[in-house]
């Protein structure tokens, strides 16, 4: 298998999105030695979708890949049964047996938009922690200290707040780290929280006389909003999103993430990118231009170019030239008249009476007739239905009576 | 079998060298029932040797037993490999299967100096944890918090100073309270120290759905000279010592402790203790004649009175007549003349060189020929070796020329 060590490739991969490295001299030096490298990453079955932020490790991975290395993905089945503390306040409720496999399903598949699954080592922490013996994560249990745990970034601040801190939460460094020594790792990569983690697999295989694994994190991607990526704050964009989606989303991006998105998230050339950054700078560019170019980039990274243009016609049509979309789901309805909160039910344009209400109240429903259009303000509002008469929600919903 | 419920004698073992007892009231309602009790005892074979500060605990569990009420002793080979940290204030080096072993083997003959052997439950604890997975294990650390385990008294002190906690030793205390589980204990009997580990057995209890045990922990004993009983102060008394040493050792107590060895050490009734702090307190009787009886009391309890009052006897001859002891090791020498360090050395009076030297400057070597004494103070001296010359360090140390 040939290894590629082409310098300013790998100085790139290295710098791009990276957040720190340890130790980045030898790590660059192994990689350079034209040695296939084992690099480890480690995912922990807790959620079925995979988003933005966590697909920029994979992509990270996949640059590895395209050098010729090999990448084993640890999936966390046992260490899921304890919740990683990374990116939570409080105790995680740890997952049943059930929920770990149904998230695992289509994990994989999303995984596979990514990295090329079939040169990846796909390899179950279960595997090796379902057998190990009380007595054996005791002894991995003696090479730490509880105040080395409790420097860790989320646990501090538990700590600091008086928040509480499982004792088992405590193994999970220990855990993740010996997946290290199993699979003698040279190098690990994770996410902005996962230092701490990632150390401790060094640790670890230290111990077990094994040269430490280097390791990588990446910066943290804030969500379309500016905050922390939440898919209950909806700022999140997933990988399996629709493309039609994405652009949408991607087009409400605050005007300062437009750059760490380039950077991170897509292969547009840095050279390219400082241009962008420039045109932001002197406001010679109206950033929803760059936005637009930066959708294209993201969705055909993850469907195709065809996919992108279409998501952006799309786009333009609806938005900017006030159109109605090129295609709208048609539903077949049999009475004469509803009620206006039935019908959007009934419609699947709201989940309840209850959503529906709001929505009215709230002035985002309209019937659209020919080129008669109808504010819908008043939830007791009796309905007549005829075929063609469309109702719309918000900015992106329609559905067509058939 | 018939169990002893006498109010009054239940309340004296209640309150007698007692610390803390969770819960008192429960506790006393379980004892008056007339049901046989399980009575957990905890022993971590650390070191070989039983000393009065561990004797009160076995001396306690005697008196449960003698109500009717089943002790059982769990042998803690599998914790031992960890190490409690409640008697240390650093981490302690975990003992290998061989050290356990043969610490454990003169350990049960002493035990059965105080206790009814016969009824006696012995349990070792790597019978289950030998077989526990680490999933298991996992799962126990659920039901703490690291806040929790630091609270612990030893863990705090650590804590306070930057010293480092294992973060295997955050498990002992889970793994301790998970005994109780498996025998399912109704009541824990341990030191002072050991209130946590005791209280964590509740917390498991109660999470495997078992009423939790009721608790009693017993006062910390001081060393003779008032500091912590330490085997490397030399201010302990264990209960394997030879009589004439314990009513030796048991003389230099400090007349405030008097007292409480009385109430935590031997079975005199409190009427009787109460008497001797009466008379103590108003300076009517030299502390000495009390301590005598103490003495006496003691060695009676672990030997018989013959014993205890053949040590009184020496003891007097000794210390009080100035009188040698009735019997003195003899040693062959074949040399004819010795430095006196070598001498020591050679007598086994002094381990090392440096140490009979340091015997010699502070004054506490004699050399004793018929009616003659000659103190030893220069350690450049050299003796004549003769038949029937007697060599004394300190007090109660001899060794005679054979």
């Amino acid at each position: 298998m040939k290894i590629i060590t082409d310098e300013e490739k790998i100085d790139e991969i290295l710098s791009r999105g990276a957040e720190d490295i340890i130790d980045r001299e030898n790590l660059k030096k192994k990689l350079m030695s034209g040695k296939q490298l084992n690099i480890k990453f480690g995912i922990d079955p807790t959620g079925p979708k995979i988003h933005l932020g966590r697909a920029t490790i994979l992509m990270k991975l996949r640059d590895f890949q395209d050098l010729g290395h090999k990448i084993t993905l640890i999936i966390g089945d046992f260490t899921a049964l304890i919740g990683d503390a990374s990116d939570k306040d409080s105790i995680r409720k740890p997952l049943t047996e059930k929920e770990i496999k149904e998230n695992l399903k289509n994990y994989l598949s999303q995984i596979g938009k990514i990295l090329d699954l079939k040169k990846v080592d796909v390899r179950h922490n279960k595997d090796w922690f379902g057998k190990m013996k009380a007595e054996e994560l005791i002894r991995l249990a003696m090479n730490f200290t509880a105040q080395q745990m409790i420097q860790r970034r989320n646990f501090k601040e538990r700590w600091d707040s008086d928040k509480p801190i499982g004792v088992h939460e405590l193994l999970y460094p220990l855990l993740q780290g010996y997946d290290s020594v199993v699979i003698r790792s040279d190098l690990e990569i994770g996410g902005f929280d996962q230092l701490f983690n990632l150390k401790a697999g060094r640790e670890l295989q230290r111990a077990f006389n094994q040269e430490p694994q280097d390791v990588m994190t990446l910066r943290m991607i804030y969500g379309l909003d500016g905050r922390k990526m939440s898919t209950s704050w909806g700022n999140v964009i997933n990988i399996l999103d629709d493309p039609k989606d994405m652009f949408g989303k991607l087009m409400s991006l605050r005007d300062e993430l437009i750059i760490e998105y380039f950077e991170s998230c897509t292969r547009v050339p840095m050279i390219q990118i400082n241009e962008f950054k420039n045109s932001l700078e002197s406001k010679s560019v109206n950033p929803k231009e760059i936005k637009k170019i930066l959708a294209k980039e993201i969705i055909s990274f993850f469907y195709d170019k065809k996919k992108a243009e279409e998501a952006e016609r799309e786009f333009e049509q609806v938005f900017e030239d006030k159109k109605l979309p090129s295609e709208i789901e048609e539903v077949e309805i049999n009475e004469k008249k509803m009620n206006v909160l039935d019908l959007l039910v009934k419609l699947n344009l709201a989940s309840s009476k209850g959503e529906a209400k709001r929505l009215v109240e709230q002035g985002g429903v309209r019937a659209i007739k020919g080129d008669k259009v109808q504010e819908l303000t008043d939830w007791q509002l009796e309905i007549q239905i005829e075929k063609g008469l469309i109702v719309q929600v918000g900015k992106r919903n329609f559905k067509k009576i058939a």
